[in-house]
């Protein structure tokens, strides 16, 4: 049976490609999701895109793709260190959500170290920038065993 | 004179009943507002009922009882733990808020025992599942001496 | 079949009334205590009262209540914050222990912002003055299906 | 060549004169506005005011800023301490945003003495009332050149 | 009018003189109340002396203090560090409170440096072994101007 | 010549076998001291049992035990985590205090890895049910060299 | 009736413009006074400049300030974070006391995030160089009405 | 050019699939190696493998890996949160490596959620078992670029 | 023989009286330094008063102090709690110093509960305004058995 | 059936009675030895010794054991409170690890306060000198019925 | 070229070998000083020395030895911990400066153990008493390829 | 009669000269050990040098050092901020050790701050590249004076 996919970029990724292109590189993110559909072409899964820089829109999302989804590859951005209530849905969706993200987290300013919602996600993929993204979806893939060993 | 209570219902309680139900039972949202309806039918008391997802959309309808509500029963949610906004708003509007929660969040996740809005509200009522609510309730028409003791 | 609440009260609350009104209000302890026996005339319930300045004679009484009484009403006082011994009382007695304070915790000094009894707790009420002791009877009342919805 | 300055008020400040006015005065938001504008009348920049209570809806108009103001003067309310994606929009968008403060921060809740958007703005004013505007303001055209030293 | 003085020892202040030595010194408890009372001796003031190792006791004497003494004088012992009650206590009777340690607690292991009930009392005086109660029982005299500058 | 155990236990302890058995077990403490008394018969060592739920007993009895017993083995139940005066006490009485828990403290709640006692006690044995009796029961006779290697 | 300023400039700002000057850019302390100056020289305002790289003189120049000025510009340097003792005095002397900073302390090492000074001065300004000062004096000026809205 | 990759294992790894088989699963280390072979066949890629409980063994293979490998997997296990040398190893030896952990370590005790080695790695891989070596592998994959997007 | 005790006052305490009224009372230090010639007036004891705010004097005037005095009494001020030069001070020159403050610090905000000086002095006295000086001159006589018991 | 028992011996060890006998006694490794041997001598006990200075040693050790031995008691010296993977290994051996210590760790610097080993014991026997060890085999002993009550 | 190197000592240094001896020793001030210039003899450096127990006046010299002297080798004694402006004027004046202590800061009272200097000086030599001194010089000069290796 | 020194290096240091020659710069480990080697040619000192990345191993070496060697110089690398094991074993041997470090360890990363090793060791020499090792050896040589002042 096909699957679907919610890929769901938080605060500031629409900016990809164009804000601190030191930090973050130049790739878009419209390049990004063609990226990741290409990936996916040869699969029997369906990929919804989602954008949004509101906490609230996000939990509205994941909440409509607990009806719609069969896994949620998610880079929360800003959101990652501060989310109790994203972390609560995560929690309450009850479907396999990758947190994803562009650069090391590690590697950075100290605030950015700890993840409110690491705890409620199946795993994490960071560091990769565009090839973090490809390998959350292979995760996903690899759960529902589209992907052989 | 007639007095309104603003019900407002924070991040992913739509999912009540649903989401977690060994931790949050198995009562609905639509069951917790029935019951507070029940509850009030004998008083003078309108009740205008709401839940978002969005911190914001809660702001927004915390400043709007400002001018139409008497008295506030508020779930925060997880914005309970991270939301210095919120409190601003509790303490901007001059309402008595009584801050109400499900589960007793002491015996829970040590980053759920400190809430950032209490100290802005009149008081809290939590543990006690549907009954936090009507209990709640009751505060407030203690307040209004609309209950004898 | 008649339930038995006890209603306890922990150390300097025999002062209540006489003790800095401008925090804790002029009711005194003994209009606390009728307010409570009022509410409950009219239920199947029997109150039975105690306040003691000692911990070990709260543990006592909470021990002692294990074989006499169906739920306590319980105010710790001073003792909410460094007793992990009645913390132990508490888990060990397996009946509903209702937490109640007069004021607000949360909008005092930040060393009594901590609960050490709330985990073992059935749920807190807190906040309202004489009617967080109401509160939290009918927090009890409801529990056993004494007060209808 | 005509500069616009985005003038941005986060949460409750549409509130400004009305909500506890012993600790944030009785000038209303309005009127803040009309002292910013009478100040820009001799200059050649264009002023754009926005408030909102979301974050979300405030990373939108600082996004839309990137494109279309020059600079901004943004009191962040209670965002301040607690928004992460807020501090990587402002890094992002790569304009000269000037932090402002009604009251001083520092002489409040500790919770507020630390300001997590600080380290990605130009700079901060606080303390000064609507004069932390007009001050913030002129930052602004001292870093365009102007003003004269 | 006679003034009345509670001159109140904490636990394990009845092994004084007895209990490491090599801390405390050689003298015992009876000799401080002799050398207390002789000070007095010349003073309209009335001494009462009570020692207990009992947390509640040592509530339930400064509580009875509110109507028969006119000041206190009070080595908390070990529970300096760890009573909130008996801090609640000394708020509560609003009797002036001086707290007196024998040795330097400054001087000692770090969990004997800070002293919760201190913010409570009328002032400290420390580290003069039994001189430490003659200065603070001074001080009572000099707050009723028995004493001339 | 006769040896003399004051075998001491603090609070709740009186509830064990009763109180939460999947933590403590099902022995009861009358069987605790069967078991410890049985153990004894052998050696030329009397034994006093006392139990307490009072801090402040408790310091009576070891206050007491420093003219009547020569070791003393003591489970301080909730008060290990709290008491300082009790730690003067154990400091003040100059005989060997072996502290003993029944459970792992260390695979319990965060607040209870932490002993205020232990630095003033000779030893600690913890972990082993009844035997952690036993154990240090046996560390006294070790002491004492009524015990070979 | 003329105003008089005092322009207290703390430790090692005699050096500006040399020391470090990727960090504090190149302007010198002599450019910063001049500028100040001619800032002032439209106003009926008399400005008096000093500089010390000891604490104890920067409080007898506030002292001093207390008879002899009307308000003060005063960047306290290291000094910012660790006197308690400047505190006071700027507290004692009941003038309005802007605190001013060249650079934004808060991209600086996390020891310069906090201002001990902060809570007693009327407000602060940092981060905009030279500007800072010229932005200080406006804040005077406008606390005076001598400068118009 | 073949590319070589060490897939390092560090302490108690040897006993996956024994033990503690309800966290860690029953996949034994040879099947997790076997995986990891079988997804490499179809690249040019050569795998060394290696296990060791010692730190300072895993330093010297990290160091011998700086002149025979491209790249590494390593799941550090416990050393993970306590070696700094084993981070100084990682900075020095200048290869991509890639910190890879079978489960979500943000999910179990808090002692665990801070990575100490994570600052020098090249990304991290964590939650998904036996895929996390899968999806660490592609990383390095990708990093060659000998997987298309 | 004639004992000489140096009566040090530190910053800011030249404005005693004139400083904060409501938090130091009307007692200007010149009153204060009569107050304790007066009550040294039938002692055979020199008095030598100083005051600086400057740290550096301080710590002059002390080591003048171990040749030519015999006991301290000073008041720190807001070098209290910052100054372990002045620490290291009082430990060299081996007199007894006595730490004196008009209020009782832990009453006052929390950066004001700590004393780094106290480890080193011979004991506190504070909260009893000018009385407070006239204790710690007690103290000193005391020690020396001018005053009997 | 014959038991096993392995006594492990951690880093350091090698040198007790020589290394600071005022610390730790003038008893050396082969007399502790010795005194365990004798002690078995009545038991069908067989026991295996080992000492090794090498976090890795002991860990292979350990999982050596795991097949090899019934039961281990266990002195990890300064690894006590440094070694997570000395904690996963015992976690992962699933037999009865008893922590033994020399001294009582709680008497000496705080950095040794607190063992991350204990939470994964079956229970700790310390400060008893060489009859911990003795108390922590007759623990094993006791689980296995090997010795009576 | 000739060398000048500043020997600067902190507050209370003055009274080395006379203050404490147990800790600092019986080798005075002038005695390090002469050893330092005996060692110097063969070298082409002169040498300038200094003392202060002022803070400001220590700011003073090193800022005057900006322009005059080639090295520092400074003792900040107490200053070492709590300096920020000692520190800027260390990072300010771009000489090379020799943080130098007579006893091991490690094996004393915790708040030495930090270094607030340390991070803008070239290096640190403690521990050595005397040669601490000798030792910082050889630094230098090393530094200036004036001693070969 | 011939002294004896330990050189010994730590984890990581094999590398010097290679890894991260920016931050360790380009001098080799044998290169030091060439240069320590031609500065102790003038003296009757025998040199024993040794590089290990194994904690144990260099317990191991330290101890052998204790009969074999009459002081040690020792750079721990990362081994300094996490091995209790290590500070255990430089107090057991009872020799002087010298911690010695290349870089200026306070101004790398915070975790580099604190040393657990330095208050065994008899002091430290840090910041002065190879220059570190010719100091510490200079250090040792004062203590036997085989080096005049």
């Amino acid at each position: 049976m096909t699957k679907r996919i919610l890929l769901l970029h938080g605060p500031n990724l629409n900016l990809l490609g164009i804000r601190e292109p030191e930090v973050y590189g130049r790739t878009t993110l419209a390049e990004v999701n063609g990226a990741v559909e290409r990936h996916l072409a040869a699969f029997d899964v369906e990929l919804w895109i989602a954008q949004s820089n509101h906490e609230g829109e996000l939990i509205d999302l994941l909440q409509e793709a607990r009806e719609s989804a069969d896994g949620v590859v998610f880079n929360p951005g800003g959101y990652t260190h501060t989310s109790i209530a994203l972390r609560d849905t995560i929690a309450a969706i009850a479907l396999p959500v990758i947190e994803t993200h562009f650069s090391n987290i590690y590697a950075r300013e100290s605030f950015r170290h700890h993840s409110l919602l690491a705890g409620a996600c199946a795993g994490q993929v960071a560091g990769f920038g565009v090839n973090s993204y490809i390998l959350a979806v292979d995760a996903l893939l690899r759960t529902w065993e589209l992907l052989p060993d």
